[in-house]
């Protein structure tokens, strides 16, 4: 199959090790606007070959674009005008209802996959790209009923070549959830950055003290704002509420701590633990036999029962 | 030499661990008022035998604290009350102001080091021991001079022994700096684990979307209330501080993001970005050949310069 990565930075790149290792994709062609990036993707051996947009398009069997969300809403309905019968477009996109509506009442729509695979590190650009990065992850399809058959099939070549486990949902369903277990993490960790950075410039060896749980914690403000920037404005209304319900619980906090009420510290924080479960249950994903025992109406039908 | 480790989880664990290792304890005794630890680390082999308090006490070289902060201000007097002549009591809790402040006109002072060993993890109790757990770490010692050059060298000893690098500070200064990159963390991370556990209620499966992200984020939310209710209020006023900060940062945030201004958005995390120099600073931590090239004015002499 030949395939075409528009974007190769750590998720095209990292797909692009992926699908050429599972035989899945017999040619890969590159696209990247960063001529570093592009030229970078070549000597690591990720593409084969760097072409122009139209020439790498047309003669697509399928095309996979790891690209900011703000790029993706003019792009992809005008990729959809110009690809071969029967090619099929996939978006990785972190937000999900800004690309279905921008996508909804055009002619090819049956050859569109709104996905979104969830892994990632703090690193970027194609030098940031690694085999096995989606490896027992959850990738997300929403609107597949838009998608035809065939289309959906490919998809689904696709994410089991690499290793993930799809579920479906809607996507206001899913840039809902996105912003609190996602988006709202990186949020924190950008500002914790920032608040600590800015009381450096006073108090100087602050760092002696870092240990690993800072280290942790502080881990995605390393993150790009390019690609972040686009993501949270599209998500500003789900993201907001989230950031305003986590902003509540600080000041709720802060008022306990400077009432010195230990005991609703404590309460506060033995609340928080039963995070513990739900930790629990992400790091057992690898293992985890039944990814699709969700309940939920919207992911209870799984990729692997469209070939049935 | 006879040590007596006094609150048998993580860190008092650890240390018995890699303290007899060392050859440096010879013989390990342990109390800890919850009788399930004591036992558990009894039958671990962290410690060789568990007494009461007044025999383990009176009978010990080196005394060592692993407990909640707020026991330590009633417990350590009155265990610099009863100790042998040149036996040496060294605590190891994450606030160092209040500690200070209870021992300063004790007729036994110089026979106690307040310390602050900074390592841990997320995991609690005698299961949660493991050796090397200070390895390549720092750790504060305050107030020096009001220990003598005989408690010194035995801390020194200690602390050697667990592969640590001692630096000075004044207690409220440790305390500030703390509060900033430790304590401030750890709310951080329980307050984004209770605002994600809220959401949970109201959308099922919610965390089918979380990934490493946001574990890595949350991790800290896994800790002790028991032991962070007593340094949050010990350190209410530093942490207080640092926590508005935060919330400001935060505040800021959700505006701009209200107002889809994506230019301020990119700003905010292109400085949060900074943060990757610290990061790598504390990730090249073991490597450091100088971790004494701190030019802090009461980082500037070095545990052994007073073997000197």
């Amino acid at each position: 199959m030949k395939a075409t990565i528009i974007g190769l930075g750590l998720i095209g790149g990292s797909m692009a090790i992926d699908l050429r290792k599972s035989g899945l994709a017999t040619e890969l062609v590159g696209i990247d606007l960063n001529p570093t990036y592009a030229a970078k993707a070549l000597e690591l051996g990720l593409v084969d070959k760097i072409e122009k947009e139209d020439k790498a398009i047309s003669h697509a069997d399928l095309i996979i674009l790891a690209i900011p969300v703000n790029a993706l809403g003019q792009l992809i309905p005008s990729i959809l005008d110009s690809i071969k019968r029967n090619a099929v477009v996939i978006d990785t996109g972190s937000t999900k209802s800004s690309i279905c509506r921008a996508v909804s009442h055009h002619p090819h729509r049956a050859q569109f996959v709104a996905a979104h695979p969830i892994a990632g590190t703090e690193n970027s650009g194609p030098t940031a790209a690694l085999s096995g990065l989606f490896r027992d992850k959850t990738n997300i399809i929403c609107e597949q009923e838009k998608s035809s058959e065939h289309t959906l099939s490919i998809a689904q070549k696709v994410f089991e070549a690499l290793g993930m486990n799809t579920i479906f949902m809607e996507p206001e369903e899913h840039d809902k959830h996105v912003a609190y277990v996602s988006h709202l993490s990186h949020v924190s960790s950008f500002l914790l950055g920032q608040t600590v950075l800015d009381i450096e410039k006073d108090e100087k060896n602050i760092f002696a003290l870092a240990g690993s749980g800072f280290s942790s914690t502080v881990r995605l403000a390393k993150s790009s704002p390019d690609m972040w920037a686009p993501i949270f404005e599209q998500n500003a209304e789900y993201l907001s509420q989230a950031l305003l319900e986590y902003i509540m619980h600080l000041q709720k906090f802060q008022y306990h701590l400077m009432k010195r009420d230990v005991k609703e510290l404590h309460r506060a924080m033995t609340d928080a633990n039963q995070i513990r479960r739900v930790l629990n249950g992400i790091e057992a994903k690898p293992q985890a036999s039944t990814p699709l025992s969700l309940t939920n109406k919207s992911t209870n039908q799984q990729i692997t029962e469209l070939s049935n």
